[in-house]
Parts: C-alpha cells; sequence; structure tokens
C-alpha cells in the first residue's frame, strides 16, 4: 500500500511540474515579468506546491528556457546546411529566429534572469550546429578565418537575442528582424572588402 | 538648531550615499555576483543604512550603471569623430570598449539586473554619438543604409556587451576586444558585396 501511494505521489509531482512548466511557458512567452503567483495560479497549484518543485523563479525559468531550447534544437535537427555556407546559414538563421520569436518573451525573461553561464550552456547544442557551419564556409573562404569561431557563434547569439529583445520593444516590426538578422551576421562574417 | 541638525544628517546621508556607491562600483567591477552584505561591509555602513538608500541590490546597480555610463559619456565627449566614418566609428568603439572594459563586470552585473528597457534608457546618451556617425556614414556611403538606424545601434550595444561577457568568461583575451568588436561591427556595416 506504501509503494501505491508514493507510485501516486510521484505521479502527482509529475503532473504539477508539467502544468507548472507549461503555464509558466504560455505566460512568459507573451510576458517576461510574469511572476510566480500569476503563473501558479494559470497551473492550478498553489504557490507552496510551486516553491516545492521548483526553489525561485530562476529555477523556474531555467527549466522553461532549457525545454525551449531543447525544441529549438528538435526542429533544425533536420534542416539541410550543405549547400553554398552563406545560404546555408541565412536558412538556419532564419529557422532559429523563427523558433526565437515562437518563444517570443521567454527568451526576454531568460536574459533577465539566468547567469549568462547558464545561458550559454543552454545554447551548448544549437552552437554546435552553427560552429560546424562556420568551420566548413571558412575552409571554402566565405567566412573571414581572421575571428576566433567561438567569437563569432556569441556575435550570432548576440544579434539574435538583440532582434528579440528589439521586436519585443517595438523598435523593428517581427516580420523585418529575420532580414535584419540575417543581413548583420552574414554582413559581419564576411571577410573584409580588399583582404 | 533643528535645522543643523538635519543639514548634518543630510550630508551624512550624502557621505554614506557616496561611500556605498563607490564600494558597490569597486566590487561590482570584479565580481558581478558581489553581494549587497558585501558592498555594506566595504562602504562601512550596515545594511539597513544601505536599505535607507537604496530599496532593493537593482536599485543600487541602477545607480552604479547610471554613473559609470555618465563618465563613459564624459570620456567620449572629447572624440574628433569628423574624419572618414568607419575610421569613426573605429575610434569610438575603441574609445567605448576600453571604457566598457574599464567598469568590467559592472556591464555583466547591470545585464543580469535591470530590466532591457531601464539598460536602453542608460545607453540613451552614447546612442545618440553613434547616431549621428551612422547617418554621416550612410550620407557618404560608406555604411549600408538598407536596414533601421536604431537596429544598428541595437547590434552595436550587442557586440560590445558580447564582448564584455566572452572576456568576463575568459573567451577571448582584453587585449583582443578591441580588434574583435571593430571588425565585427565595421563588417556588420559595410554594404553588401555586390549591391
Amino acid at each position: 500500500m506504501a509503494a501505491v501511494t508514493t507510485q501516486a505521489k510521484r505521479a502527482d509531482a509529475r503532473r504539477n511540474i508539467e502544468a507548472i512548466v507549461d503555464a509558466a511557458t504560455a505566460l512568459l512567452a507573451v510576458n517576461p515579468d510574469a511572476s510566480v503567483q500569476d503563473i501558479a495560479k494559470a497551473a492550478g497549484v498553489g504557490r507552496v506546491t510551486l516553491y516545492g518543485h521548483f526553489d525561485s523563479r530562476t529555477a523556474l525559468i531555467t527549466e522553461v528556457a532549457t525545454r525551449a531550447i531543447a525544441q529549438t534544437e528538435e526542429s533544425l535537427r533536420d534542416l539541410d546546411l550543405s549547400g553554398d555556407p552563406r545560404e546555408a546559414m541565412a536558412q538556419l538563421l532564419d529557422a532559429t529566429w523563427q523558433l526565437t520569436h515562437r518563444f517570443g518573451a521567454i527568451v526576454v525573461a531568460a536574459g533577465q534572469a539566468l547567469p549568462p553561464d547558464e545561458l550559454r550552456r543552454a545554447h551548448e547544442g544549437p552552437a554546435k550546429r552553427v560552429r560546424a557551419l562556420l568551420r566548413r564556409g571558412r575552409q571554402e573562404q566565405k567566412f573571414r578565418a581572421d575571428m576566433p569561431v567561438e567569437w563569432q557563434i556569441t556575435t550570432i547569439q548576440a544579434v539574435l537575442h538583440a532582434a528579440s529583445g528589439a521586436v519585443h520593444r517595438g523598435e523593428i516590426a517581427a516580420a523585418d528582424a529575420p532580414r535584419l538578422v540575417t543581413g548583420t551576421v552574414l554582413g559581419a562574417l564576411a571577410a573584409p572588402a580588399g583582404s
């Protein structure tokens, strides 16, 4: 009987965790400042239950962001990036932007709540794909090779996040973002004129 | 007598505020996670006194960042940016980077603690100078004009902050940062090949 009760409690806990993460994802996608109270309410659990599963708002946002990045990773896995490196990069940026934008204010919330090291770790999967493409583009002399690849990856992430923030603040239209991101990144990666 | 006492209290409060802000600037420049407790201790005041002047760690960091940006602004005011726009931009980026780097981890602390709108407002002064230079560079056809100027300013700030974070995490050497920032930004601003 004790075993069954424990199992039932675990199933309950799992359901609560899923409800909390789903509610947090939905609310944070619209408002990066969504409170723990609002999230608990939308999940149909009490604040005490929420804090029983997540120590802090930051812990909850870490889980939401980690899942968003995992979903992004899954969606990007099937892209064919074997063509011209500049075109492949444009395609990858476009797809990444669409996902960044779909998760909306979660990107803003994660940028505010998570320490940079944590953000960096969460991006390790997507970074691998970019790294491989940057290396191939260098070999084919389509991308400048006078900068560390890791710096170029950092730049690409910074530009994507900057675009997400700019759309969120209403500075640029979401529809313009893919063109601006791609143009800016391809410019930053191009060999300088006269070199 | 009452007036004198009030005046003395005010002078005391001012001294405490200066001591707190100086201590916070010194500690945050080394460690973006410096605690309110450590800052109060270094300032020689109690936590209660600190919280009497600053409602929260965020309020204190806002003050530190606002002053750092004002100092940056003062240092940049005398730059001669009248020459070739690309060279002027390189010079401006170099000077801005040196200041960003001098304030070290404060940039990281501010990025973590302040909401994006607040960060944006704090950058309004430096942004004006960049905006004027971007406009002149467009007129002289040295910078691409197929993107909003405000987006280009956002990109420049994102690249500077990304470099600060990368140096802080040990990914790039501080000595390499000016070259990487300038190369990346000038690439992003250049008219695309074949246009």
